[in-house]
């Protein structure tokens, strides 16, 4: 049965479990450390929780003026392995862990895709550049609000269902 | 005439005239180049701005909720002339220069107040670091905004009576 | 001669005089004015500017590392006529105007490619949100220098003939 | 004993323990939700680690450059309770807890000082505004890194004991 239980929800949302969305590194991200400084993860993390929205066929302007709902943080656990760099080429994650009935857990990873140039004398990998795999990974836990009072709200019926049929199991 | 009305002016608002705000530049100001990101000076006037009418005795949120006004910036012309640095502390003037029933026009000035330390020889002072003077400095326009509809809105009596008691003449 | 001379400079860089880049605008990027925040207008120009280098073949931080070469703005005239909002799609476009030995101006404009949402009765076309046309429109400045000594410096030939290949006559 | 040994800590940094820094929140770190953006809670806490720092002595550009020593985070763990408002006057709080030899964690803390204005018909507290209390809490790791090659350092001397003397015991 276990098989046929993955399968089915391979079948269900299977392509969206995988979901990334690509960002680049801009000086706007840059401190003077050279590297992405530690907040500006958090945007990027934001840009693909969007984007993963969007790609369910909702967008966060909508949801707050025709359906009154507003997501807000509520806790994130992050931990900086690996700094990013200007003009690296970096793909976001973000995945469903736990959908409850007013909240979302996401589990959410950085890696770079492209370093900003093939290394040479003058350029050096860093010790952090050479390594392959996960930047910055993150668990960020998001509660559904009602967009005038921002007290807690049980999410819509469309978004629950939406978002477990994401759900990683 | 002239010397008399200028003279009154000075009494009316003049301590006001001289009006700047000290800001420090930390990590999140900062670029990969090692200095202020050039968009981050626009922020810095913004809070100056933002404390001389709190000064004045408004604070935006309490015109917008209370009174149904906001300001837009309409205009920005800046020069940048040298950079600020990483812990350097920054005096950002506010001097209304033009004030008409819906906008006012700014002239603002970002110097450096102390560099972040003494030089010595493993942190020498960059050729823009060693000169006095203004660091940037900025013509900003401001337009006075009806809150709801994002409409232009004559100011209100009492702001307009308010700015016109600064303006630098 | 003209039409022949024209269609050799179309051939020699033609698309990429009509360079555009696409940005969403994210919660990051507004403020609670519910617009986009006036600094991060320069950010998205940033962008532009830093892709329409990219297509022409020039990363920043290579640059920096092994050409010695930063660039920096040193000038920003911008007009604010409409705001954009939150989950907008913009096209930023970015054109050289005037190319000298240690410097370039850019005129640069910012569209909006789509609204965030059709508009309904709960959120309805605000007064700027109908109109077509550009939002925001700037001349960037930027100067040459060096990447260690941050003093001017003259731009290295292949920059020089590949950002004149690129100039708007 | 234990009375007698809590007054000795108290003398050798008591006054440190309770260092708090005071912030304001300004457009610039508000979204479209009307409240401060999630990743600029994180601005405030640096701001206050680095004031913290300056207390002690220490001034970050010159640990840099004169000593070759940077701060970089590597953990972060933070709750979000209730949100912070514009023009909300903030007290932000840092406590060493744990030091070791190449490391430091930090509990941080944010709370209202005070709210933009007094609470009208036009502008009512919010569910959030009325309570008091602290608007964020946070446990933030920092590693020392070299300068120049970003790798894991210990602390030199002179800063292990100046933050082993706040560590909270």
């Amino acid at each position: 049965a276990g098989p046929r239980r993955r399968h089915a929800a391979d079948l269900r949302g299977g392509f969206l479990k995988e979901f990334s969305w690509r960002t680049r590194v801009y000086w706007e991200d840059t401190d003077a450390g050279g590297v992405v400084y530690y907040a500006n993860y958090l945007r990027f993390m934001e840009r693909a929780r969007t984007e993963w929205l969007r790609t369910l066929g909702y967008c966060q302007r909508t949801l707050a003026t025709r359906h009154g709902v507003l997501f807000a943080v509520t806790r994130v656990r992050i931990d900086y392995r690996r700094p990013a760099r200007l003009d690296d080429e970096l793909s976001v994650t973000c995945e469903p862990r736990t959908v409850g009935a007013a909240s979302v857990s996401f589990a959410q990873q950085i890696s770079r895709v492209s370093a900003a140039a093939g290394y040479d004398a003058a350029d050096p990998p860093g010790p952090f550049d050479a390594a392959p795999g996960v930047l910055t990974q993150a668990e960020v836990r998001i509660a559904c609000l009602d967009a005038h009072t921002f007290r807690p709200l049980r999410m819509p019926e469309f978004l629950l269902s939406a978002f477990a049929a994401q759900e990683k199991l």
